[in-house]
């Protein structure tokens, strides 16, 4: 048996996004000055916090009235109303929300820490960055516009770090897929000796965009990762694969 | 900037493993046979399923008395006794039981399914395996040989493939740690443009775990993976740093 291989290559260069900039020419482009090659067998990673500024998916913190609800928590908890009325808005339903944090399902499905909004630069520049409106169609974009700069068709994956209950620290997930099957499905098969598989539903995106935050870092200019060698299953995927059926949640 | 480049490198070849194995040295000769060289700048990342099998880490079911509880909970399921009973002595607290699903915190402080104990070879082999009792010690003992046979050092992660609430699928985590600090801390550091991050505490051995996963598999006899080219931080490394504080617990 050949051993199995697998590379993660950061890519960098990639300027500072701007609202409306074409996200998948400057990919392209810094990954053909790094002499890489995309093909239709790698995948791409991409940071959502490139994505939602190409998107324009930020709101002014001025521009937002918050609501009598959002403020008595504000104050409750010694936070910015206006930042708590955003995280509202981006969310469907609270999950939890105790100790001053806010744990909500996004209008997407994703059940996280303040919506996935992002409120890093909201001291520096007042705004508060969201989610992509729709990950998947980020994906497929991106997909769309590196198929068109370099005739290959990746498997893209728009990436974001998210906390996860009774474990500390944080990892990066798949919030947006296009290209291939979010999951490894084992059920029914059988392990070399016969027996029944433990395990049966790998969330392989969730495992290759934790892959790649380990090239991505934090603070290094790696908003993106190529993923080389691992063969993944095509289809046009959907990160709606991931979210937790309510009927099997035991934790609602 | 150099680009980063990880690699994440199978070591197949490796015998089937019984108890008292000398798991440190069969890795070892499984890597020479790749004539992969094991520096101590590298990462090794060993599924948990042979270091329990090296450590003796099962149960015959045939010699497990279930108590009236687990006789009770495995009636009104459909379950065998004997495993719930197995299952409730691995946990020290249920933290939810429902629609036939056990989540309980085990002895180590994991919150997991079942308490990690893998029924899979239970129907035919008539065995449950269990984690390791201390996988920390695992992992040391297992650089321990590594660094005898090979003279290097590199850090070694114990990895299992654990559920998540709110999110469909399983993904690959560490739980036992050698050589590498579990984190990467990035509190109080600031991006490229100088504003605070919004992801301080990223667990870096799970990620790793996870990378480990891709070149892993379920069935094709790839329980080790080598990861290269990462820079972990040295330091003696614990799963203990992973286990959510109960303070700071929203979901107890």
């Amino acid at each position: 048996m050949p051993t199995p291989e697998i590379s993660v290559i950061g890519i960098s260069g990639i300027p500072e996004i701007r609202p409306g900039a074409d996200l998948a020419g400057l990919i392209a482009m810094s990954a053909k000055k790094q002499k890489l090659q995309i093909s239709s067998e790698d995948i791409l990673v991409v940071t959502q916090k490139i994505v939602s500024k190409a998107e324009g998916q930020e709101v002014k913190l001025a521009d937002v009235k918050p609501s009598k609800f959002a403020t008595d928590y504000a104050k409750q908890w010694n936070k910015d109303p206006r930042q708590v009325e955003v995280v509202l808005r981006e969310s469907k339903r609270i999950v939890k929300m105790d100790i001053g944090v806010m744990i909500t399902e996004t209008h997407h499905g994703f059940i996280c820490a303040n919506s996935g909004v992002d409120m890093s630069n909201a001291s520096k520049d007042g705004v508060a960055m969201l989610l992509p409106k729709d990950p998947d169609a980020s994906a497929r974009n991106i997909r769309d516009g590196i198929t068109r700069a370099t005739r290959s068709s990746p498997a893209v994956i728009i990436s974001d770090t998210f906390g996860r209950p009774w474990r500390d620290g944080q990892t990066n997930i798949a919030i947006g897929i296009a290209g291939m099957d979010a999951m490894v499905d084992y059920r029914g098969q059988k392990d070399t000796r016969g027996a029944e598989l433990k395990v049966t539903l790998i969330a392989a995106v969730d495992e290759l965009a934790s892959a790649a935050e380990l090239v991505m870092g934090k603070t290094i200019g790696v908003p993106v990762a190529l993923i080389r060698g691992y063969k993944y299953k095509s289809g046009p995927g959907t990160y709606k694969t991931l979210l937790y059926r309510p009927e099997v949640d035991l934790f609602r």
